[in-house]
């Protein structure tokens, strides 16, 4: 329990404890917070003020939390943040005083979540994006390639990957322009310019690597989670017609790179350990390299929500869960580095679309309308295919177990129309 | 002509003036020089000097040079790069008596190339590589896909390219461990975990953004060439039967990110410029957002040398040239930004391998050898299809016109054996 108010339904328990970074009308200098309830705590006044000054190995870099990005303090490895986070857990439980009875410090520290401005969390060097749902990969490889090939040979020896654009990967709450490009409009005949009409969202998950490894020397898939910060909502925003036409031989480019939205709160490995479960079944049994002992799967609830730009409410238009992913982060670092891929702090790894096994579970507009061939239902008899101008979509996210709740805020983007 | 020592076969003349990053042994700290024949100018000597200090746009910002990379530099846009490097032709030409005749000064800015370490030039924020040369994608698409579906229906129609791995970008020089990961070696049999038996190189060019533009403001192809800073060869080391494995249907991964290998000095596009030609001509004609006018190719020979692990010398197995390339540089960043993706300063985007129409100017071992069916011819009786343990590899790049020679140095690596 802590001093600062969190009601049942909150993302942000004490069980939680995520790192972001915020700045405020009052000092627009962004800097790092932890959430809790409808409050940030910015942790660079806690800082200033001494209160960690006793947590090794934070104590002689107690300007971590000053910096306009997490990479710092990620970059000082799991220990530290493992003991920070109890630490503020510990400031911040009822029984505990020094913050709780030391109203000046309240007053400067505890914001309302309404008065601050979130920013980019992690300074991102590179974005890899898997396709780790089998679901997924069987849908979307029916609806490009036909149900011959939907599957390819490789998909269940190794968790495919790709390599994604840093440069446009933006914080929730950013808006988008719908992008234009090359698109072929009638089977068989030349593209055309203009703007993408098959404008679609990803329902994924990702990790920030918090520490990573030198050119050269893999990640042992026993150790990954070690090197695992946190995790956050990932929008893998997907322009389907320019995909389509442009993803052979090479793969995904445009179709993707015109923005990717993460949610804000960064959501430790270390809160979201009590929800580990055993994955799905791996059948061929992986290679050495990517078997792992213990569960790794993790149970996370998923949602997609649209708010059509005719106005109204958000309506579900999926549910899915994290555990249907067939290969795991620790399966998806291992295999990143085998090869001395080296990562760095701030690295971000996609899930990949995490559809479930049933139509309402689909985590993409492209399975949700089946390639357009049906209508999602919204609230009061709105529907949509593909996604219109100014239509605002959330991903929401979050684990229960216990009574405790654990959550990942939400991961909100709007599509505007395209440039004339 | 300048008062330093340029031989004729230099690819350093006073005309090339190229930017790149060093450090001494005498002064460890990595910062800004250009090079002049066999020697490295200090450039962060010179503007402690106040040599630049009347460079209109680059005197209120002259600790750029002291910077660890090119970057601070290279966002001060085009007119900077442009008149800074005229002014230093001016300081080092031989008419010119203010460096000249000031030796103390020359003891400490004019360095024997010997005496330097040259260092990654750019800190880089997003790698591409592009796929532009029509006779390299058509050779692999026989190999990878048949004959039938060489060349895919999109490839004349848009510059096809995909994002790359920027933390394994390498600065020529560096050793790279032969990448190990999963492989098929008897075809429609399960993949073995191994060392890749098919080590690869691919003769490339890439481009330096110099100034970028803002998510969804897409650059145009006209003003493409002011928003490039400058170019290097690129080594996009491949190993092919782990790209062959992996790379359907989201292209290659690990494959290709245990390295790629630039050369460590940026050759502006101001000294490249006497060397544009037209380039091939482009059938179907190009969507209007690709269109350009005037000639966008670059006459620049490029050579791949091997010198087997056997010893020896090296061996010229493949001479090519960048004016082969489909699609120019230009149309490849106004395709690559036309969705409203956003480059920033330090991105980097590869050409793609450079393969000419002959079979002595290829530009990977898996086409000079045809995938492994005939052997490569080095001196002495020396044989390869693929590279061995212990072999090293330069990539060499110069212009010529008019007596006038702008080159790129060399692009080197060795191949160490994979991990035990």
């Amino acid at each position: 329990m802590s001093f600062i108010e969190v009601k049942p339904d909150s993302d942000f328990s004490i069980h939680n404890i995520p790192f972001g970074i915020i700045s405020t009308a009052g000092k627009p200098t962004p800097r790092v917070a932890t959430r809790i309830g409808d409050h940030a705590v910015d942790l660079s006044v806690l800082a200033e003020a001494g209160l960690f000054s006793d947590v090794q190995g934070l104590d002689k870099h107690l300007n971590v939390f000053s910096e306009c990005f997490l990479n710092e303090f990620m970059s000082l490895s799991k220990p530290v943040w493992t003991a920070t986070r109890k630490h503020i857990q510990k400031l911040l439980s009822a029984s505990e005083a020094t913050l709780r009875d030391n109203e000046a410090l309240r007053q400067k520290a505890i914001l309302p979540i309404s008065s601050v401005k979130t920013h980019l969390p992690v300074n991102i060097g590179d974005y890899t994006d898997f396709y780790a749902s089998k679901e997924h990969a069987t849908n979307v490889g029916i609806m490009f390639r036909g149900k011959e090939n939907a599957l390819m040979p490789n998909w269940t020896h190794l968790p495919v990957g790709y390599h994604g654009r840093a440069s446009s990967v933006v914080v929730s709450g950013t808006e988008l322009k719908r992008p234009q490009g090359q698109r072929v409009i009638v089977k068989g005949e030349d593209p055309q310019y203009g703007p993408s009409l098959r404008m679609d969202c990803e329902l994924e998950m990702a990790f920030f690597v918090g520490t990573g490894n030198k050119l050269g020397d893999p990640i042992i898939v026993q150790n990954a989670k070690d090197h695992m910060f946190g995790a956050v909502l990932l929008n893998d925003w997907s322009a389907r017609d320019i995909q389509a036409w442009e993803y052979v031989p090479l793969g995904p480019f445009l179709g993707k790179n015109f923005g990717t939205t993460v949610s804000a709160w960064v959501v430790t490995m270390d809160a979201l350990e009590p929800f580990l479960v055993q994955g799905p079944a791996q059948d061929p049994k992986p290679l050495p390299y990517l078997t792992e002992k213990g569960p790794s799967a993790y149970d996370i609830n998923l949602e997609i929500k649209l708010k059509p730009s005719e106005g109204g409410k958000y309506s579900v238009i999926s549910r899915s869960n994290l555990k249907y992913m067939y290969w795991s982060f620790a399966q998806q670092m291992a295999h990143h580095t085998v090869n001395g891929c080296n990562m760095r702090t701030g690295d971000l790894c996609g899930s990949g679309t995490i559809s479930g096994p049933t139509e309402d579970s689909f985590g993409s507009m492209l399975e949700l309308s089946w390639s357009g061939a049906k209508d999602i239902q919204l609230d009061g008899g709105i529907t949509r295919k593909f996604l219109q101008d100014n239509d605002e979509m959330i991903l929401a996210g979050w684990c229960e177990k216990d009574g405790i709740r654990v959550g990942f805020g939400e991961c909100h983007g709007k599509i505007l129309p395209a440039n004339q």
